[in-house]
């Protein structure tokens, strides 16, 4: 049993975004005592609950004698409200990392490697850089399907799980990303829980979008619910349209999507797992999975799109799911809106089948719905495209999604954002080519999605004729500092439309 | 050309280790405008100099509003002594990243891949995820033999490079470590030296172990010197004894060491490497490397010693540098003393010949500074051993030795630690077993090498047959918290001696 010591732990008010961090005094007698420097990881426990940290060594005048200043993470992972004492020790030895080291050495892992890895990373027993030690080392092509099977298996395994008893099919879709404006979800949830399929669907907020399904959502009705009230509103509905990460489905995965973002490695088994593994926590059954392709968008050709088509197929199957996959165009935005309440109009209006709706929003939520309905009911591709189209001329599906929105909360007017600039061409030519990371930057500058009203309306499609005047968008933004900023990047990248 | 931003900058205070921090308020218009949040990577610039740091965002009362708070390494690097406007913005992207996802996907990387990553690394533009993800994809025997020269000489470029004119042959000597007490690097310079052969020898402090030459050296004389002084020292003695960290000599693999101990990562590539750039950045024309194998130090099988020893030549060869490796015993501690005060009387013992000397270190030393003469001389190995001990009959080695210490600085006599323990065994028997790695770490908790006079002091080796009630060993300490936490994990290791 090694020692162990008590101090006062104390908030220090930073935010470390999620590992945790105990800033300790550089003449502590317990660094002394224990040799702990800055990086030495060290165990925390009050009562029954333990975190364990960083150590980042500070001055004697930042934290009084006797104490230890936590960081925002870890104050939260021990339930501390006030200045309370705490034991401190060397951290266990996390036996998963020789699992790590295994994989390092070119070692496959088997079930067991992957389930005590990922059990240890939603625990939070990893620091960040073993984190990206896993991570790196199972990029690149490095997980063979098995390994890809048994890590979306422990990051199931590592969270909750819903069941929805009563219902041989559950149903969910996803989209791998990279367009913007592409919000399709809340079409064919109302859609296809409308023709009477259950569909609970649980949406990420935005990672590195100027909006996430959950974000235009939470322009129009409350998303955070907890599982009980999820599990209502399905009951009232039918389905649901909520914040994913107000539920802990596949905790490991917001563990391991921190760092993966912050290293840009799109790890292709990685993200196959952390797909299904919230699909099959969600309790779903049938899961469509659209590829976009195109040459800005995340998946950049048709042989890409068709290998990562066959692993998720695979994948899915092996772990209980039928997945259908299609592969959609993904050269331009999708809809005119860009951010959560531009994003919110266009939805409306396609609910609504008003005279502005956009066309191609509407035709892709549609392609998408028949993708769903045909899983559901075996009727083939073109009925069930011709019944997902009847449901939305008849207004079904726009009741529909009122239901579901009314029973998550209240249904919200959408606001106006307080500043608004037009941009016009200055040049003509014929639209060739739209930067779509581009784009979405440009939005994410005007300060979407912190601010709901921020973001783009844009008026331009690939193939249009423009001439010098015509407008290219409009630009929404809360503050003058965010217009002029997003306009300044804009004028710098002059190959954001690229016309000829 | 990004936007950039003026504030304040404060030191509060915290040591991150080497990793730069921007402490961030939430309500920062910067963070604002920029989407900065924690962990964003961001350029905080001061006239011609900058660091780049990540953002950990603070409550509002941490930082004053329009300041930033910095780390200690930030404030170093910015060389700021008191509030000071700095610009801030976001990171310019770091090119070489680019080759470290190329290693990602398993393709070998270039001389100029490997120069830009560790250029990069060295200016601190990696954050420790990033370095970590470098060090994983470049672990587990993933270097080809290119790639370990194309690293050794981007360290050694990436730093300064000593230079030493009118000398051929500049000899240097580096044992791969673990086993305790083995503080052979003084004798071995002290007889080369006094053979008139150039031997300036930079050591490190202890990173996991409880004493390194650095340390040892620094209870007798003063060790941080900086490069003139070193020349001067060198010049008047053909010799040097000093801490390598006080210059700036292959500044990368501090940088790495630093990551792979904390990931305990032993990648073997990048171990030549970090030794082999030292010794060419030092100036070094040959060395000698000791290799102690032993079932509990670094290299445990003589098959893995062979292929350390073949890569060590190969890629000195290719560096430019002779190297010979010897394979010896590493089945236990070097001498009697454990701990930098008690490594110091064993080296004195040896030099002035004394009775009571450590045989097995005198012998090791003997056989190195054998083989450095041999690699010097052409004379055989026998000669050259021959040669080595008369340098140490006759005292010449000693005097040698004085004139090195007195060269750097003051002869220190040596300590008394404040509190000793002598622990007797409890059964008797033969010694079979030591494990070097628990009794360094006995020695680590004791207060070494933090306190200089706290460590061990030795009285048995393998196969001495032992009474009970025959001392084992004298713990020394500076406090009876750190001698009480020793001997509670001796209790707690009844495998640390191992009697039949």
């Amino acid at each position: 049993m090694p020692n162990q010591y008590t101090l006062k732990a104390l908030d220090i008010g930073i935010n470390t975004h999620q590992e945790s961090v105990a800033y300790m005094r550089e003449d502590c007698p317990v660094c002394r005592a224990e040799g702990f420097t800055s990086n030495s990881r060290v165990k925390i426990s009050v009562g029954s609950r333990s975190v364990v940290a960083s150590v980042n060594v500070v001055d004697s005048q930042v934290i009084p004698e006797g104490h230890v200043g936590l960081s925002k993470s870890a104050i939260q992972r021990l339930a501390l409200d006030s200045v309370t004492d705490v034991m401190i020790g060397h951290a266990d030895v996390v036996a998963s990392l020789a699992s790590v080291r295994k994989k390092v050495f070119g070692n496959s892992l088997d079930e067991a490697d992957m389930q005590a890895i990922i059990t240890d990373i939603s625990d939070h027993l990893y620091s960040d850089i073993e984190i990206a030690t896993f991570l790196s080392v199972c990029a690149g092509g490095r997980l063979n399907i098995d390994e890809i099977v048994y890590l979306t298996q422990a990051m199931v395994n590592a969270g909750k799980r819903l069941h929805w008893p009563g219902h041989d099919a559950v149903f969910d879709k996803h989209c791998i990303g990279g367009l913007p404006g592409n919000r399709t979800t809340p079409l064919v949830v109302s859609i296809v829980s409308a023709a009477g399929h259950l569909m609970p669907k649980t949406s990420s907020r935005a990672i590195t979008s100027p909006a996430g399904t959950a974000d235009t959502m939470e322009s129009l009705t409350n998303v955070n619910l907890e599982l009980a009230d999820i599990r209502r509103v399905v009951n009232e509905t039918g389905a649901c349209l909520t914040w994913g990460g107000a539920v802990n489905l596949s905790p490991a995965d917001d563990v391991l999507i921190r760092i993966e973002r912050a290293l840009d490695l799109d790890g292709e088994g990685q993200m196959i797992a952390s797909v299904l593994s919230k699909k099959v926590a969600a309790g779903s059954t049938h899961t469509l999975i659209d590829i976009p392709v195109g040459p800005t968008a995340k998946v950049r050709s048709g042989s890409d799109a068709g290998r990562l088509a066959s692993l998720f197929t695979q994948v899915g199957a092996a772990c209980g799911l039928k997945v259908r996959c299609i592969i959609t165009d993904g050269s331009q935005p999708v809809g005119r809106g860009i951010g959560p309440v531009e994003e919110a109009r266009d939805l409306l209006a396609v609910l609504r089948c008003e005279d502005n709706a956009p066309v191609d929003l509407r035709d892709r939520a549609l392609l998408l719905a028949g993708h769903v309905l045909d899983m559901a009911e075996h009727c083939g591709l073109e009925v069930a495209q011709q019944k997902a189209m009847e449901l939305l001329i008849s207004g079904e599906a726009y009741r529909q999604f009122c239901r579901i929105v009314e029973s998550q909360g209240v249904f919200k007017s959408l606001p106006e954002a307080h500043y608004q600039h037009t941009e016009n061409a200055v040049l003509g030519g014929t639209l060739r080519r739209i930067d779509n990371r581009k784009l979405a930057r440009l939005a994410k500058l005007s300060g979407a999605p912190f601010s709901p009203g921020a973001g783009l309306r844009l008026y331009v499609k690939l193939g249009d004729e423009v001439n010098a005047g015509d407008t290219l968008f409009t630009l929404y933004s809360e503050s003058e500092g965010e217009r002029d900023y997003a306009l300044e990047y804009y004028r710098e990248n002059t190959d954001l439309f690229v016309f000829d």
